[in-house]
């Protein structure tokens, strides 16, 4: 079993549009939110010291795939599991299932790397091989 | 071919994260914003209008693939080709290509359906049949 | 002294910009989270609740007096110290001091209004009397 | 008179809050949008080009003083009308009158510095000296 880390949060009136449910894209916020909770949690540094010992500078998503089951409204409690149920040669599957209690209310399988920096060109980002120091704090 | 509307939008300073590219999450803003753009230039009436004359509150998302392909930063300008290439019974493919010029940076296949309320329950939403009114402008 | 409340948050990597600080206006979305925590921790009911019963949709706005004192960056826990240090005849002054533990970070002075709908134009909203059971709450 | 630039933007439904109104937190993200589309127009270059030329990592703001004068909700086009009315030592006041048409939707006085890192703290920044090559343009 992969370990598992939650990420809690409160949905506010200014997450929620005028249907009066959480506008989707907040759901993305609080997922990314949830990744890196994810590492802090596991004992991963941040990003900023990342940069300089290993040269990571994050872990940028290259596909998501997510499933919305439930609407949420403000005053719910949230709770993200998040967990990394594989791991590849230079990306990784991070998996988020959201609950409101015992309902699932959406879930999401991301695709990321841990990117790094290419020479030459600051705004560009390259894929690294798993760092093993990291993979071994989140398995 | 399905009908395709652009939705362009300039990536500013504030969208970008500490490793100075477009926090992802901004990105399903943008396709929110461009899924509302595409009814509008359909020529749908605004959702607090089909509330009362078709009760379509909105067209929530119930399922999202997204691939980010390349990164974007402040200052690039983004261009969403937005269209629905596939209709069913109860709900709706859109499709979006975040184009910068004529390098491809995200894209993202959704599945949405059109939204009424339930009666009695205020909070929750349901799948309402395609209207075909609608369909006819976006086809 | 008036009744203050102390709304918490942690500021994510997403919440700061290129320049590694938090990204300002997501203060003001803190602040707007921390002004509606600090009448539901009083015991003042969802605003879609209030709707119905003494026609309150929420506090909007009308004035707003920051400082920024202190950045505050990815990891750092924030305090939102809350408090309603005046009541006039339509409005209320919130007052919001961001903590991190014994720094100030920014403080906000703000007027808001009990805002209902006016009659005959649904997107308009009018400023209420103070409803005296809420201010009871909150004193 | 001193030199304005005007920063357009349309709400959407996702800017909207259960109110059905704009949200506020948004303005000050269409604020600093504008802030920064100021210089970009007046022919400043990208923070991170002033990083190396200057040492000038952005414009952080220091205070924020703002009147909310008339909602505004989704549909609607805004333009934000800015500019810099004062120049001080170390600081500037950054001027914003967001109209709808002839209508003012709210307005709002910031003061801002020029940022620069402090040596041997990353994280921390200080106000720069005005450059007097910015302030030119600006003008």
């Amino acid at each position: 079993m992969a370990k598992t880390v939650v990420y809690s949060t409160r949905v506010e009136f200014g997450h929620c549009d005028p249907a009066r449910i959480v506008w989707f894209p907040n759901f993305f916020r609080w997922i990314d939110h949830a990744s890196r909770h994810f590492f802090v949690e596991c004992g991963v540094p941040p990003w900023h010291e990342t940069e300089k010992t290993m040269g990571v500078i994050g872990t940028p998503i290259v596909d998501s795939h997510s499933r919305f089951v439930k609407t949420a409204t403000y005053g719910d409690e949230l709770a993200f599991e998040v967990s990394i149920p594989e791991w590849r040669g230079k990306s990784f599957v991070q998996r988020y299932r959201c609950m409101r209690s015992d309902d699932l209310i959406m879930e999401c399988d991301e695709v990321r790397i841990f990117a790094g920096r290419k020479e030459g060109e600051p705004e560009a980002i390259r894929a690294l091989p798993i760092p093993q120091e990291i993979r071994k704090l989140c398995e």
